[in-house]
């Protein structure tokens, strides 16, 4: 393995920050204890790990006791679409685990994006009839990184309920989003939002994977998808993933205090690597919308080109990038993203998604640059032929 | 917290190998990648999770692709039981991820067990009527430590399987067995034991926790639990857990190599331990039967005692053991096991388990020894009074 590697891809998978795997080791072995097991250091255990959810919760601006801990994002989004009645209502540009947890257990219904990613509240408004019963739209799409106008959403919403209560229709409505992609960079504050269930993931901040959680505003009914011991209030059983728990919090806590900073060094390198980029090939599409979306992602388009070749390319050269969501892309069909911001099968068959984070800097985003424009260059000269 | 501390719990939680965690380590930070992204990094780090697989498979005598990897032993089972059609015919004395799963799912008959905890494969073979469809008996009972005849209650359920195959009748008959107390001690070969489902965690083999299997027999047909980027075959969504994988495989090869010789040891520590007791205390219950249970296993009982008291007491002088399982413990009822075998509730009330392990030597269990004759003596002396 290339141990030089510019990493381009940190919407896939992050780093264990260094601190977070410090924190967690001490839980794999002399606090290895049971936190249900009686005896002091196994209750001194459980306080930790209590601990652990009050400072996730206080990152987030909620109570310890409204997060349910789960084996990572999709568990998160499995137990969130469990409260689901009727038609759920989601976006169309949803990670499969929304799009499937979604299909597994309701009538779905999509709502279309707008050309840049856009999910505009209006289309919500005109959707949501009287059979929705669940809602569910990403804080931050997977693939583009458009920052979506959640608390917008979360107004239309509460009117619909409103309406419901007023009219003595039964039919309950939830609304969820996942945050996943979000929590690096912003702000997650919930009860800002107005959503009723927010998904977040350890493994894209940072942490450990297989760590996740479900936030529950008080008062939504959830059902359990795995019964047992009783843990985490009877929603998810199974022994507490003490040390997994620890590390979330401490990568969330380091987000945090990282953000603003971080937020303004990944804009100012996204800029660049898209003037350097823009420069060699002006007709590039970017479908990351400049403004609007999160500025760790870019995501952009040789139409004609196939990107699956330039991640082989550049990975040649060291630079790892993807063309779609690990997800989609190890499936291999398109993406479905693209193809619902109207994107070409020429345009989605020559995208490539970079996603900025920790590993990136000045020098090793303009050499990115320069093997990005080396290699499309290459492939352009090649298909010409 | 008392570092001195004599640890009798190996059933509730054990301490991962520092070769576990050496093992994971790398996982965490320079082998970071998702297994589904594209560039050759990550396609290395894919495929060091399914030799780890192939690792555990090995151990197992079964093929990589037969196990379904989880967040623990409880998912394990919740997954199993997603299989169950009709009644299911669970021993009384399961753990509750085994109850509850089997509650959650589908009307449930319970098993009654002999005094020893022997669940007899006759009573299996009445109970077994027309309208079961799921059979789930532990290998290794989690409070006991009694050795199931799994072998010989597989037999009669191939045997109705037959019979229903004859008399047309479509109800099919699957058969798990929970064996994540077992696999420490005993080679679990799961050919020989003839299930269709089985249940391991590598929380109870010096591995990690929140990480599990579930080996399903070809021709099982389950439904997932958790929908989404389809990993697991598709019956376990989400981003593979490899540092935990490799942890288990680990975990799993070291109980292998070391399993005849600590097997051995732990016989003669507890033997020496009953000797000891036994000396003290002539009319000590012993609720583990001395020949058929797992060697690390002794439920002991002072009746007219109360159990949570010496739980404090042996605690004080560094000694940390249960009064049943961690998660029974926890929710403050009675033992079902211990209630199901016959014991009186004074008997249950005056219960310890004390389950050895790696932490254990001649040195510690002589004193432990000495403590917990000296906490009894001290608390039958007190209620005497």
């Amino acid at each position: 393995m290339n141990k030089d590697y510019i990493y381009l891809d940190h919407a896939a998978a992050t780093p264990m920050d260094p601190l977070v795997i410090e924190a967690m080791l001490p839980y794999f072995s002399e606090k290895f204890f049971n936190p249900s097991s009686p005896y002091a250091p196994a209750i001194f255990t459980k306080r930790e790990y209590q601990d652990a959810k009050a400072r996730l919760a206080r990152c987030l601006g909620v109570m310890a006791d409204e997060l349910i801990m789960t084996a990572g994002a999709t568990e998160s989004v499995n137990l969130a679409f469990n409260a689901a009645n009727g038609v759920s209502l989601i976006s169309a540009i949803e990670h499969d685990s929304v799009i499937n947890s979604a299909k597994a257990r309701s009538e779905v219904k999509l709502i279309p994006p707008m050309k840049n990613g856009r999910i505009d509240p209006n289309t919500v408004k005109k959707m949501l009839t009287p059979d929705v019963g669940f809602v569910s739209v990403a804080l931050v799409n997977h693939e583009l990184g458009y920052i979506q106008p959640i608390e917008e959403i979360a107004e239309i919403v509460k009117a619909e309920r409103l309406r419901r209560q007023e009219n003595g229709e039964p039919l309950p409505l939830i609304f969820h989003t996942d945050a996943s992609q979000a929590a690096a960079l912003i702000d997650v504050k919930i009860k800002r939002l107005g959503v009723d269930l927010l998904t977040l993931s350890a493994a894209k901040v940072y942490g450990p994977k297989q760590v996740g959680l479900l936030w529950v505003r008080p008062g939504v009914t959830l059902k359990a998808n795995i019964f047992g011991g009783g843990q985490e209030l009877g929603l998810r059983s199974g022994t507490e993933n003490v040390a997994g728990v620890v590390g979330f919090a401490t990568a969330l806590e380091l987000a945090q205090k990282r953000r603003s900073a971080e937020v303004k060094r990944l804009r100012k390198l996204r800029e660049e690597l898209v003037k350097d980029l823009r420069q060699a090939f002006p007709d590039m599409l970017i479908s990351s919308d400049m403004k609007k979306s999160l500025v760790s992602f870019l995501n952009i388009s040789f139409p004609g080109i196939d990107a699956e070749r330039l991640v082989f390319l550049l990975e040649s050269r060291g630079v790892l990038v993807a063309t779609g969501s690990a997800c989609a892309a190890n499936s291999g069909t398109r993406s479905h993203v693209l193809a619902s911001v109207g994107l070409s099968e020429s345009e989605i068959d020559g995208s490539l998604r970079l996603t900025l984070g920790k590993l990136n800097n000045d020098e090793n985003i303009k050499r990115a640059g320069e093997f990005i424009i080396e290699a499309v260059q290459a492939e352009m000269k090649r298909t010409r032929r």
